[in-house]
């Protein structure tokens, strides 16, 4: 399973961190479940942004929603807030709900003051629709399977088809998760995605090339979830402007982020947690804008190697109703060859 | 359970419909599930905007975030789209994914396209916490009350302390469900809430008066789910404006959408519905934005007579650990002795 | 001219300032450049929101766009970077393209790198239509008049029918420049307001009275320009929050953001002052959310009541073709003798 | 002066028009004045977009604001209204008040109801900061040169280095005005830019080569203006949702839309227009969502060509200070010998 910086020059110019993951950004793990067989290709994805009670201490984060053709949940209050309070779940679109039961009822085992003493407590998942090469009917993901995912969860990260990444599918290419990161501003930006966006046909790779899955013409229904993990001391102003760089990252790949495509992306910073019990004010520190080009860069960058990645290392999968799709890694072998 | 114009003269001067609630808009109607015991005062209500499959033929919907701290679901498509693809449920915070999978499962039985040939469905569910009278932490909503609140949907609609309203609270006196409608633009615009929000003592009747139920201080933890509906011929544009003015009609009551309160609008039209299979371009009708401040105005009086409402009918619950709110019937009616 | 407190109790529950002005915040100061005669009631208002170079360390702002029917100048940058740069001027709608010359030609002269080694400069310059009462077609304001407006600046602020107050009406009474401030979360927050909104028989005093100036109705082509200054520590994020709140205040006398009136608040802190030659991080402190409740109130309690004192303290004008207003302050004395 | 598509493969697949630019759009003319001489590099362009009154008779228009660090006029509400009542003026950064200025002058001649029985006027004038090779803080741009880029406007578009774009830079070349146009939905989708974004050795072409101008590196101080006009049936929210797509076209180009750089897109179709004397409703026709990929590749591939074509037929100019920029179509011609 090589990765994209194996077969060709990678984008941009920033180096990557030692992972080239978003777990080099201190303290991020992620974990997968994945369910397969019968019919089914799909799982759940968990990123847990810090170790130790995010409830209690949360973290800064951002919502940027490039086009809204998605059906996440959380979304709203990290907007208005900025705050993170649980691990971001990925899953199929039909999982989103099942995904926020599961960490709803882990908050509470872990802050039993959440809904009494304390206020509620919002939970996190975000989705894309893997219904091509999945029986998403079913709504086969159960809590136990979030759960899973998220005992799962180690520095290193597994990519392709696997967890949330499983069934989905990238400009006519088989899909899924990938990762990457920047360093930049000090610190480091790490981006994850689940890639299941473009048409096929549309894919620009960054020397140039465009690969062709020679599929029959269909409208995109697929969508991206980016996660941008970073330990840059930043507000959530900042935060959303670098999370909407996120979406230059994804068209320099040859999107257009379509209609039917929920592209969305959520950031946090592990800089400037906020105690919940904090006192009249809190001292933080935050990146001078002067400086923030440098932060866009890299959020641009890791999202497009990321995307990269999810198709380079997918694996084949036996879709629904005989499904399937091609490689981006035969296709890079052979013009390699 | 008299209504608040039993009392008092109604807020505003636009004529309201014949039952002054949100089913004065055809074919709307409503539906609740209470669950109440074992330290349980929640439940589910349910709005149908129209009779029939939504997902084929969905209504013109929009979204105003009056404030984000909120934990519903399919807010971000109906903003990017401007579509409601199925019934509305409102519930307690913790219900919100259970409510959702409910509302999947069923549209996929009544449109077997769904994540087949067809796109997802986007499930809107909205929330308030109901944690001060019931035991939210248990998570006792099945997708079968869901599924039972819907089926009980009706063009007479139950107010005060049923279906989500049971656990709610609103300027420290009982809170709930509640209606009221106005007539304007040549059609009707109705509202109903799920009243959840405003701190002990802010509260101000529309002539003034201020009921004081004479509670402890403490920080507003509350919400506010408004719904309108309408069969006034809008875009998505104007029905957004339509919507953030509803958020007048709440702070006319003497709140000011307090830092905890999720204030959350949710319109749509039952005009210009647009077939999913419809051609390349729709003749849609919409309002002269030059007639469009006497459906704001309507907007404004409903929400605030609807909140009235919701606090004259409720009627008192035995809460979680003995917790109680007075009744704003009550103190009406000492007054008007 | 006796303000709104001498005739009636004040809006809210919150302490006000030493002033009861925007100018309790210290080193925020007020002037007034007043063009009357010839058919003309108009004038300049300047917010100069601290002494000293304003380019080269910009305060903290954000704008809320209530209802953006208007054609003030600077507000998009702001929302994006979070940075005032200059003064504020207020005047009337046709007068803000010369209002941000003169603010240029200024700001280059007290920074001559504009342009040049630094960026441009973004002026900020709001408006409401004083076309009643004065002959706005003229396009009289010179930049000599917006320059006099900023020389005039003091921390004793005039209000009523002055300045860009001059032609300004509102609920159909003679409008204008009020100002209030409360004391919240240990420390001021003032507001001053170009107060030109509100239909004609809509107004509804604090105590629940409604003053009608009998007049034929009318759709509304006003607008309210409300400036929110504060020593608060907050960040943009927050000072956004905030400033949405004014809304609530503008709502509880009786208006609902009519479609044509352009209602847009802007607000600054002189807390955490941010030089523009700072290095990788700054520093700051930020109010804890969990406190900000206060300063929402106040938000909302200052603003009502700024507009009540522009209302009170209003003169008669002489208008243009004839056109007058009456006083609310001789309907209030009417009332209390 | 040779367009980018003599040197190179266009970027896309759909086809262009018949004149490669904004006025194969029916109705829309483009007009110039270009300022030059003793250190000034500036001037004014005009869009038209229909002949005609356009306050009586406005357009749906829409903005989407990429990065905010701009000072144009008109947009807030353009935002809330989504009207267009006057032609679009682009000049420099010191130019918007001047231009507004002009716009509110003419718009009064041609309907003299404006400010008095109507509304005010919503003048439209965006800008670039063309302060490296021109003496922005003379603030040379008088109301004549604006009225005689009106004056000017027809439907042959002159590009480059002329009128608006006499002092801009883009990636380090010199930059300036570029049109585009693409057959998209039944009619039309055209761009014109003022490209004066992109830092030095970021540029990607089409077909993936780097053109490196050779500066020493700088931090992005540039923005683009890019105009979108269509005759393709949409209403506001789909308007908005195509200007957003410009933002991929940009990045496709090798920018991450920087911190500095003020990227702006003013959408306009030509269909629907709206009377502002019309009834109680008005019938409009909109594109199905589900057609409207086609207009989002569309508005991508026109932004990223005229933005080429921009820099291809920029020709030199004596900057203010000594200052010069390289040309492109050196680089291209150099590089196809």
């Amino acid at each position: 399973m090589a990765r994209y910086r194996e077969f060709a020059s990678p984008p941009g110019t920033l180096p990557a961190g030692p992972r080239n993951a978003i777990t080099d950004v201190p303290g991020v793990t992620v974990g997968h479940r994945t369910l397969q067989g019968d019919g089914l290709n799909t799982g759940v994805t968990a990123i847990i942004p810090q170790p130790g009670n995010l409830f209690r201490k949360p973290l800064t984060a951002a919502v940027e929603v490039i086009n809204g053709f998605g059906k996440s949940a959380g979304l709203v209050q990290i907007a208005e807030l900025g705050l993170l309070e649980t691990p971001i779940l990925l899953s199929n679109t039909f999982a989103v709900g099942t995904c926020v039961n599961a960490l709803i009822r882990r908050a509470i085992v872990e802050s039993p003051e959440i809904g009494r003493g304390a206020s509620t407590v919002n939970a996190v998942a975000c989705e894309c629709n893997d219904g091509v090469l999945s029986d998403i009917q079913r709504m086969a993901v159960r809590e136990e399977d979030a759960l899973a995912a998220l005992a799962d969860a180690k520095a290193e990260v597994a990519e392709g088809s696997v967890g949330a990444g499983t069934g989905m599918i990238s400009f006519g290419f088989k899909g899924g998760i990938g990762t990457a990161s920047r360093q930049a501003c000090g610190g480091t930006v790490g981006a994850l995605v689940l890639s299941n966006f473009g048409r096929a046909g549309d894919l620009v790779l960054p020397d140039g090339r465009r690969p062709d899955p020679r599929l029959p013409p269909a409208p995109e229904k697929g969508s991206i979830i980016v996660v941008l993990a970073m330990d840059v001391p930043v507000d959530q102003r900042q935060l959303q402007r670098i999370c909407r760089r996120a979406g230059a990252g994804i068209a320099r790949l040859g999107a257009f982020w379509g209609h039917g495509s929920g592209d969305i992306v959520l950031g946090f910073t592990t800089a400037n947690r906020i105690p919940r019990d904090s006192g009249d004010t809190i001292a933080i520190h935050r990146l001078n804008d002067a400086r923030i080009d440098e932060a866009f860069r890299a959020a641009c960058e890791a999202t497009e190697e990321a995307i990269l990645n999810a198709l380079c290392t997918a694996t084949p999968v036996d879709g629904f109703g005989g499904e399937t799709r091609p490689l981006l890694s035969d296709w890079l072998k052979e013009k390699t060859e």
